[in-house]
C-alpha cells in the first residue's frame, strides 16, 4: 500500500494512525496501546516506522509527511512542542507545529493551547486538533464547544478564533472515586450503565437542581448503598449522572438557554452526554470526536504540506 | 494498675485507648496501629486482653466494663452494631448499643447515625460520640456542628436531639486527588503546608466566590503548575483551599451569618478549618474532637455501667 502522508493521533495511553492518498482519502487505519506514556523519546519513531512496514508501505527516497497531535508532544513524549495562547487561530496553532528529525520521515508534531491571567490557568493538548477539525468546516464559527473525556474541555469560540476554555476532571474524578474511594464498595467494579438507568437520571437532577452541592451529594451513594441497597451499576449510574451534572451546570453557567452546544463526543460518553444535555433542556449538536480529529489532522497536514496535497 | 472500664475509640485504621477509674479520671491512654480494617471478628477481644496486660490490670472476678464506638461495630468488625435513625438523642444511641461476649470483658459497642428519606440517606459511624460528648455538656444545644475529617460530617441539633446531617467527602477527595489523580505531577507528594500559604487561601477565595465551579477549578492547579511553576506544597495548599472551601460554602448555604458553629476537630485539620471559618466570616468556636471522643465514650460507660462510676 503507499500512501502520501501519515496522520497520528498520539494519547497517554493509545496511538491512532491514518494513511492518506493525495486526495486525503484515508487508505488505512490502525489503533494501538502504544501510548506516549510508555515510550522513551528513542521510541516513537521505531513505533511509527513499524506500523509502516505492517501497511506494507513501500520505502521511498523522500521522506514520508508525518503529522501527529496529543501527548506525543509532551515535555515527556517524543519532542515537546510547546503551547499556543488563547485568543488563537487554528492557523496560529499549525504554524508552531515542531520538526522533529527522523529517519525517512518528515515529522511535525502540533502544539497544544494554553490559557492564561486574567483568564484561569489552563492547558489542552489533543483537543485542539479536535477543533482545527470542527473550525475547518465552520471556518466563522461562534459558540460553545463541549469535548467530554478524562478530562472535559468547554471551550468558547468567536468568529472562528479559539477565545477560552474550562477543564473539568469529570472521567478522571469517576475513576478514581469508583475505583480508588469507599465509594468502591457499593460500586464493586460494575462501572458500565446505560444513559437510561434511572439513577443516572436521579444523580443529573440533584446536581441539576441543587448547583454547588457535589461536596455533600456524592457520599450519599455509599449511604445509600448501606441503607437501601442501591450498589452496583445503579450506584456507578448514580455516580456519573452527580459528576456530569455538576459539570454541565457548572460549565453552562451564563450561557443562554437557546444557545446550542457542540458536543464532540464518541463512544459511551457520546449517548451519556447526550442524555444530560436532554435532561438539562439544553439544545446541542453531536459531533463525532473521532472523525473531528482525523479532519483535524487532515487540515493541518494539507497546511503544513502543500505540495503533497491535491485540492 | 487497675482500672474500673476501658474506653475505645476503634477506628478503620487505628485504635485508641483509654482506662478510667470510678470517677471517670483517665488513668492511662494508649494508641495503636490496630485498626478494625486488618482484624477478623476474633482479633478484636485478643487486642483488648493484649493492651491490659500491657497496663498491667491484674484479673478480675468480674468482667470488666468496655465501651467501644467506631468501626468495631460496623458489618466488617467486630459485632454489626447497626444504626439509630435521626432526629435521636444521646439516650436513644446509648439505649441501642450491643453487647458482644468476651472472656473476661463486657463489652458494649456503640450503634452509628442512619438518615433516611425525606433527608438524603446519609450515615455516620465514630462521630456520633464527639456528639454524645458535646451534648453531654450543652444538653439543649441548637446549632451547626462542623466535624472535618476524611469524611467529614455537618450535624444540625435541636434541643439537644441530633437533627440531620450530610457528608463531605473532602478528606478523602484531598487524598485521591493529590496522591492518584493528574495532580500528583504537580504536587508531587509534597501534602503539607500551613493555613496561612497565599495559595490555600487563594483556593478558599476561588470557592467561595464562585460557588458550583469545583468541577472546573481542580484541573486548574495541574496548568499553573505546567505554566506558573505553581508546584509541591503551593498546589497542595491550593487543591485543600478549593475542597474546603467548596466544602463549607455548600454546607453552610441557608445558615444565618450571625450564627456560631461548633467546629470539633483535632490535628493538623483544626488550625485549616479554623483559617476556613474566619476567612468565610463565619463565627465558630473550635473544640478539641479527642476530648470530645473521650467525653462521649465516658457519657456511655456512665449510662451503661451505672454501678460502676461514682457521682
Amino acid at each position: 500500500m503507499s500512501g502520501n502522508a501519515l496522520l497520528a493521533d498520539w494519547g497517554t495511553s493509545n496511538l491512532r494512525l491514518w494513511l492518506v492518498d493525495e486526495a486525503g482519502t484515508v487508505l488505512a487505519h490502525r489503533a494501538s496501546t502504544q501510548g506516549a506514556d510508555g515510550l522513551g523519546p528513542d521510541g516513537f519513531a521505531a513505533v511509527l516506522q513499524g506500523h509502516l512496514q505492517a501497511m506494507d508501505m513501500p520505502v521511498s527516497p523522500t521522506p514520508l509527511p508525518v503529522v501527529i497531535c496529543g501527548m506525543a508532544g509532551a515535555r515527556q513524549g517524543w519532542r515537546e512542542a510547546g503551547y499556543v495562547h488563547v485568543p488563537a487561530t487554528p492557523n496560529a496553532c499549525l504554524v508552531q507545529a515542531v520538526t522533529v528529525p527522523a529517519e525517512g520521515l518528515d515529522v511535525r508534531i502540533l502544539p497544544g493551547l494554553a490559557q492564561q491571567a486574567p483568564q484561569p490557568s489552563d492547558v489542552m493538548r489533543g483537543e485542539e486538533t479536535q477543533l482545527i477539525g470542527l473550525l475547518a468546516t465552520s471556518p466563522s464559527l461562534t459558540g460553545t464547544v463541549c469535548l467530554p473525556g478524562t478530562h472535559s474541555k468547554w471551550v468558547r469560540t468567536s468568529h472562528g478564533q479559539i477565545q477560552q476554555f474550562h477543564t473539568a476532571m469529570t472521567g478522571e474524578l469517576f475513576a478514581l472515586l469508583s475505583r480508588d474511594s469507599v465509594l468502591r464498595h457499593v460500586i464493586a467494579g460494575e462501572t458500565r450503565f446505560a444513559p437510561e438507568d434511572p439513577a443516572f437520571g436521579m444523580g443529573l437532577e440533584t446536581s441539576f437542581t441543587q448547583p454547588g452541592t457535589l461536596p455533600l451529594t456524592l457520599f450519599q451513594i455509599r449511604a445509600a448503598g448501606l441503607l437501601a441497597g442501591q450498589t452496583g451499576a445503579s450506584a456507578a449510574a448514580r455516580l456519573s449522572g452527580l459528576l456530569i451534572g455538576a459539570e454541565l451546570i457548572a460549565a453552562l453557567d451564563g450561557l443562554p438557554e437557546t444557545e446550542e452546544v457542540a458536543l464532540v463526543a464518541a463512544g459511551a460518553l457520546a449517548p451519556l452526554y447526550a442524555y444530560a444535555f436532554t435532561q438539562a433542556k439544553r439544545r446541542f449538536c453531536l459531533l463525532d470526536a473521532n472523525t473531528l480529529t482525523l479532519a483535524g489532522l487532515l487540515a493541518a497536514a494539507r497546511h503544513l504540506f502543500p505540495a503533497v496535497f491535491k485540492d
